[in-house]
């Protein structure tokens, strides 16, 4: 690129249309403007029916069921509350409420007067709840259908695509697409590539047809092509897509917890001031100045309960999980400029692996499983933050086990080394793959990827405190320092991250985090994510004269011819 | 992005600084001006000693070993001559003849001055480069060794990360380095950073402060942290690093090839005018309106040769492929508004299929394997190339084996049905995987990802003609067509993808054409290079205020802090 062919920042340009209140992603149901949740029985029912009028920003309307940021978080509230609220629930329907088209996808107006980051950020958020409701599939036994009854297009489709069955209507006009490139100059963002060829096996030159093919693909044609398992005639569609949703629920193991409760995800009520947030067990300390973060997790007080469905929501491993996501969150979307995340955590080791064992103890019981691949799906989560993330390791923090995830998924971790009482961690068996990274390794194995026989030499070193000097040797933290040097070398380690070109330590980190194997899912946060990062960076989608930009206005866009 | 935080196209920014001549990969060793060759006995030696002031545009002063298009279009001229050349070289010894630096990477200035496409293409080049160094070491037993001679930053030690030993000096200052992100706010971008994690197994943490540490690593923490082989000091380092590569010799299945000939690569001389380029066997007719390049690939006349030995560079398996590689390569680079290649081929299946049967025949013979793995880097080539791919299969067309391989390459095939004679297409065993994509697939496999049943099916359909009808019912092209509607459908086709954003495309194709597994060479593709590209086209990094654009002026980067 030449010095002229550049971005200049608009200063009137912000975060999203009408940026102005953060962005909360607590809801529930009774607040949803846009899904409406439904159970019948062993079936759950998400109906999706947009109300044009309530984006969450002002300057786009969502019609025909386009989505914007509101309405997809309310669709991974959906999500969550459908695995812990509802244990009986063993199939889910999507489906739409809307009489003209199942899902427009992301709203176009809404994307094209966005900022980079906002799209970007808006775009990871979605591909973890598509990656969300698949996980509840594999991991849940909470199947999902898409009740296409409607023209799915774009995003719309990818919905759809993160099901495990697509039913569609055959009504004569209800298609299949995805019009990004045709329409807009831009991908399918959200997964939908990668799942057209890998999850369901179209054969790439359909797939180049359909993503080039703006009205998309309707009737048999979409079976044919493996872009829907039955396409089914108009007058029978209800009453086959109901039949199908008893089937697979009766085939789920969920259906054996009819009549159990479920835990209520009770509000979260976090203190959010300039410089704080604050829930019961993390809290954040924001310093715009050093844009910086320190975000400090608590172990759990005293005895994990008898009962952990009695303590529901309260007890400790899922409150925690549900305050740490919800900052991570919250983080992410309002606090793009604190570039740097550095995790601490404190509390009793012995209360915390007490807990650990009760949940992993619990063995077949569905609430500690949730918990579980709760927690996994959070560290997944921060896996994927565009943050430089520092663990720091200290007397009286609390590195074990579950917690001790936190820092290996860290860039860097420095512990202190020398002090009495001593800085400690301790590896459990929660560590060799209960919280696999989205390349289906553990963090440990991923960061000894290649090194099988220390892998295992590590595997023998389990429920015991290790100090920092051994820690080192064991390759466990990227340091350790004695007093003198500990606070020095964590300030100028800071002080550097905090100084290098964000987009630079993006994708160094983006790299640097996911050796070894790829999955679907490593696949859509990696390549198909990059690649769409770039595309909406370019001024063939996002410039004045953009297609994204042009979109509706009339005027077709105008392109530099060049292939990069 | 907001639509005013666009980049706009400055009209007097060219492809590269002072862009005028076209670029040329066609070079020998005689020509070199920044590389020598050296053949002892069964060592190969290749001393990179950059002439600073002959970079191949004006502009920038190649300072340090630092490298431009030119320097890397000979290190690839050598790498292709050794393998064919020098059939008795078992080792490649890569070091430096500058006193100051083994290699300082990519020439800063070149970069801060290219523009967008310019520097893409110029790192998939680089990327294709340090691949075939580690294809020659993987399928051509030639070990690359790189003497670390002095201090390799950037693409300097990347080009020490593709090689298989990396033997580093030890004399108080030779260090090894990524300061990419540090000084220049984007990525090592030639495979660097998946090399460290994924090749040579760097833990992650490690790998994180290598690439945020300017003056880099030196001395016996490059061995502790497996950034180097071996550390040697500097009075033994020559002595050492002889042993070495005669060990590795001595190693290697070439070395049992001592005192056979090797097969002169004589000089390409193509026809080159404003719409068409003409070597022997290829030719492309470029239509600038229509953005339209025609392929045409001949088949052989008549038998093959009873020696392909003696046949050498004129047997048309590796005619037809040099010609067809550096057609690619001057399309790509030259010609970057052309943005959809149709492949053609022409001539007579049996003289292929006889002449495919010699280079399978042949077994055991070190050129036979030399080709094809040659064919197969070309094919890789088209797989990573920003350009729409559509093959039109008619009657006298030679899609049969390793040609259709060319077609099944493409995004799309398109075949007339129904003509007398007809159009034929033959899958062959070269089809089964004597051509491996960087996922470790074959083409067909890759579009038949995930249908094993119908892979197998096709494995019992060889060496017999298929005509259009069954070649469509057997998923081998993406449409039959008969006379009325051929014509037509494809001239359609054409316009409409000569019509949509040539980013979208290029991130459509990326993502489509590699299903399944991926591999160091994928993720190098498709992972970082996405990042990279993303980076480079970031004001961050490219704007007027951007580290790479002030790199060197004494000013620092001024960076929009938000993460994206």
């Amino acid at each position: 690129m030449s010095a002229a062919e550049v971005m200049t920042p608009d200063p009137q340009a912000s975060q999203a249309p009408g940026a102005a209140e953060p962005v909360s992603f607590r809801t529930d149901p009774g607040k949803y403007r846009h899904w409406r949740l439904e159970i019948d029985g062993d079936v759950g029912w998400l109906v999706l029916d947009v109300d044009p009028q309530a984006g969450l920003r002002p300057g786009y309307e969502l019609k025909l069921n386009s989505y914007d940021l509101g309405v997809d978080i309310e669709f991974y509230d959906a999500v969550q509350r459908l695995r812990f609220e509802h244990p009986e629930v063993g199939a889910v329907v999507i489906t739409s409420g809307n009489d003209k088209a199942f899902c427009a996808g992301a709203n176009i107006r809404m994307l094209a007067t966005s900022s980079h980051p906002w799209k970007v950020n808006f775009c990871k958020f979605t591909n973890e709840t598509r990656c969300g409701v698949e996980d509840a599939s594999a991991n849940s036994g909470q199947r999902y259908i898409a009740a296409v009854n409607g023209t799915a297009s774009g995003g719309g489709y990818e919905i759809a695509l993160a099901c495990d069955q697509i039913l569609l209507v055959d009504d004569g006009s209800a298609a299949l697409s995805l019009p990004e490139a045709p329409l807009l100059g831009v991908l399918p963002g959200t997964g939908g590539l990668t799942r057209l060829t890998d999850k369901r096996k179209v054969r790439r030159d359909r797939a180049d047809v359909l993503a080039t093919k703006a009205e998309g693909i309707k009737g048999r044609a979409a079976v044919t092509w493996g872009l829907a398992d039955e396409v089914i005639g108009k007058s029978r569609f209800g009453e086959t897509v109901a039949q199908r949703a008893r089937q697979a629920a009766a085939a789920s193991p969920r259906t054996a917890r009819a009549g159990q409760p479920g835990v209520a995800l009770a509000p979260l009520d976090p203190s959010i001031t300039a410089d704080a947030i604050c829930y019961r067990h993390v809290r954040a300390a924001l310093d715009r100045q050093a844009r910086l973060v320190t975000i400090t997790v608590a172990g759990p007080d005293g005895d994990p309960p008898g009962d952990l469905h009695q303590a529901g929501a309260g007890f400790w491993p899922l409150a925690m999980t549900r305050e740490l996501d919800d900052l991570i969150l919250w983080l992410r979307t309002n606090e793009p400029e604190l570039g740097t995340w550095m995790l601490r955590t404190r509390g009793d080791i012995g209360a915390l692996l007490a807990h650990e064992r009760c949940l992993a103890g619990a063995g077949g019981d569905w609430l500690a499983a949730e918990i579980r691949h709760y927690f996994k799906r959070t560290l997944k989560r921060l896996d994927v933050t565009s943050r430089s993330l520092v663990a720091v390791i200290e007397p009286g923090s609390c590195f074990a086990g579950m917690l001790l995830e936190l820092a290996l998924a860290c860039d860097r971790q420095y512990m202190l080394e020398g002090t009495d009482p001593a800085a400690r961690i301790v590896l459990t068996s929660a560590n060799l793959g209960t919280f696999p990274m989205a390349n289906g390794l553990s963090r440990l194995a991923t960061r000894f990827y290649g090194h099988d026989d220390h892998s295992e030499r590590l595997a023998a070193e389990l429920d015991r405190p290790i100090e920092a000097a051994e820690a080192a040797d064991l390759g466990l933290v990227t340091a350790a320092l004695d007093d003198i040097d500990f606070e020095d070398e964590v300030r100028v380690v800071l002080e550097e991250r905090g100084s290098l070109s964000p987009d630079a330590l993006t994708g160094l980190e983006a790299n640097c985090r996911f050796a070894g194997p790829e999955t679907l899912e490593t696949k859509i946060f990696g390549r198909l994510t990059a690649w769409q990062n770039w595309i909406f960076s370019r001024p063939n989608a996002a410039g004045p004269d953009g297609a994204l930009t042009r979109y509706g206005t009339g005027r077709k866009a105008a392109f530099d011819w060049k292939r990069v």
